[in-house]
């Protein structure tokens, strides 16, 4: 089945986008800092999915060069499909624009793909397999 | 419980907007058309959340000055509380930052809210009431 496995939330300060969260009486993950990536990030639980804030730690990451552009707000989200390698076959052959050709391996093992934001309607969509 | 009901896409073209989700084998349902609000949408459903794709059918529409503004891409993240009137009785306690200080009644008779995005991370949060 798919599912939306998170979204993922560009913030200038993690502390201070996940206090509206906490307010609301969601429940909010410790705060988790992912090296390679130069971001803290904390996850929302909400239902079968989670809002991911991420916050950079230097000014060469990815998400901030992100806010530089375009300001907070939502940076991708994560799509869970059932058969990724079925899925990115299916894409290429009818032209859709992928982010890279190949399926990365990421933290823990998953695999995933970004759909270019082109081929979505202006949304970064990540396409990750499986079952969480 | 918590969970998010849809997310809001603001995209020029819904026909090439949803061609991803199709493509992907998403179930999308037939266009509609909102007048009160200046659009067009599909609702593609995710899981237990959808997503909504806004098309405006005027240059005056919300979605038009979004795009306008900052390009296609989301609009806003609707999420639904149990409690709709004491979240944002809290909310206004610890100062947080609403579109509107009343709750409003919308298509269908759904209440809901909008919290600004200064206080949500750059995201425009829609809290709507009870079960879908």
């Amino acid at each position: 089945m798919f599912t939306i496995d998170h979204l993922g939330i560009a913030v200038k300060s993690l502390a201070a986008a996940k206090s509206i969260y906490e307010k609301l009486g969601l429940s909010v993950s410790a705060e988790e800092t992912v090296e390679g990536e130069q971001v803290r990030c904390v996850m929302v639980a909400v239902g079968e999915t989670r809002l991911e804030l991420l916050e950079p730690t230097s000014e060469n990451s990815v998400i901030a060069k992100f806010i530089a552009k375009r300001g907070e707000g939502l940076h991708h989200v994560s799509l869970r499909v059932p058969d990724l390698a079925g899925a990115v076959e299916r894409l290429k052959r009818d032209g859709v624009r992928l982010v890279s050709d190949e399926i990365k391996l990421g933290a823990g093992g998953h695999r995933y793909v970004f759909v270019h934001p082109s081929s979505t309607g202006g949304v970064l969509l990540e396409l990750v397999e499986g079952q969480r």
